[in-house]
C-alpha cells in the first residue's frame, strides 16, 4: 500500500510537471504571436490581441502552469515529509481547484481551436475567408501553441482524476468498519 | 447512511433527468436551425451545417442525450431494485462515460460559443465580419441551442462529480479495517 502511495505521489508529481510545462509553452507561444506583412505599401499586422480566444487560451494557461507550480511545491514538501494522506478539506480544496483548472482549460483549448480551424479553412458561406494564407508564420506559432494547449489538457484531466481519487477514497463505505485513521 | 444514499441516487437521477433534457433541447435547437434572407433579388442560405462546430455540437448534445437515457433507465432499476453500491468494474465505467461525455460536451460547447461571439461581434482585423445583423433569427435560436448546451453541460459536471464519488469511495482507505462489503 505504501508503495503504490509512493508511486501515485510520484506520478502526480511528474504529471503536474508535464502540465506546468506545456501550459507554460502554450502561453509563451500564443502570447509571443505576431506578424507584419507588406501588401503592397499597406502594412497588416497580425497580433494575438486580434482573437480574444487567443487572450484567453494565454490567461488559461498562464493561470494553469502558476497552479501546478504551486501544487509541485505542495506535492515536493509532502513526499519529503513522507506523509500520505490528506484531511477532507484540503483534500477537497485541491480536488475543485483541479477540475475548475482542468474544465476552463478545456474550454480555452476548444475555442481556441475552432478559431484556427476558421483561420485555417475558413467558412465560405459566412464571408469568413482562411487568413492561414496570409499570415502563415502567425498561424503555424498559434497552431504549435494550441498543440501544446492540448497535452497540457490531457495532463490535467489525468491529474483531476487522480485528486478526485484521494478525495473521494477518505468517503471510503467504512459502515461497520474500524476507524484507524485519525481524520 | 442509507438515507444519505438514497438522497444521493434521487439526485443523481433527476441531474441526469434534466442533462438529459437540455442536451436534447440544445440538438433540437441547433439541428433544425435555418434562415433564408432575401438580399435584393439573391437568395441567401443560413444552415446549421455551414459551421461545423454546430454540427459537433449537435453530435455531442445527442450522444450525451442518449448516453444519460441509457444510465436514467440503470438508475431507476438500482433504485426500485435497492441495491446501493456496484462493484468497481461497473462503476468505472460509468465515471469514465461521464468524464468522457462532460469533456467532449464541453468541449463542443465552448468551440460553438467561440463561432457564436464571432458570429455576433465579428473581428474586423481578421475581415470577419459579424453576420448576427444579417441572419437574426438564425443567430437567436443557435444562441438559445448553446445556452441549453451550456447548463448540460452544468449538469454532466455534477454528475461526473457524483460517479467519481461512487467509483472512488470503493477504494477507500482500508488498511487496518475489516472488510465487510463483499466486493
Amino acid at each position: 500500500m505504501k508503495g503504490m502511495e509512493r508511486k501515485l505521489r510520484v506520478g502526480e508529481l511528474a504529471m503536474r510537471l508535464a502540465a506546468f510545462g506545456f501550459a507554460v509553452t502554450a502561453s509563451a507561444l500564443v502570447g509571443s504571436d505576431r506578424e507584419v506583412r507588406m501588401f503592397f505599401s499597406l502594412e497588416k499586422r497580425a497580433k494575438f490581441t486580434n482573437l480574444k480566444v487567443l487572450v484567453f487560451l494565454v490567461a488559461a494557461n498562464g493561470i494553469s502552469a502558476g497552479y501546478n507550480l504551486l501544487q509541485l511545491v505542495r506535492c515536493f514538501v509532502g513526499m519529503m515529509k513522507g506523509s500520505v494522506l490528506f484531511g477532507k478539506g484540503f483534500a477537497f480544496v485541491v480536488f475543485s481547484c483541479d477540475q475548475i483548472i482542468s474544465y476552463v482549460a478545456l474550454s480555452a483549448m476548444a475555442a481556441a481551436a475552432q478559431a484556427a480551424f476558421l483561420a485555417l479553412f475558413g467558412q465560405p458561406e459566412l464571408q469568413w475567408m482562411k487568413i492561414c494564407n496570409l499570415y502563415s508564420s502567425f498561424c503555424r506559432r498559434a497552431g504549435e501553441g494550441i498543440a501544446c494547449a492540448i497535452i497540457a489538457c490531457l495532463f490535467m484531466i489525468i491529474i483531476s482524476c487522480i485528486s478526485a481519487y484521494n478525495f473521494f477514497r477518505l468517503y471510503g463505505s467504512n459502515k461497520g468498519r474500524k476507524n484507524s485513521h485519525g481524520r
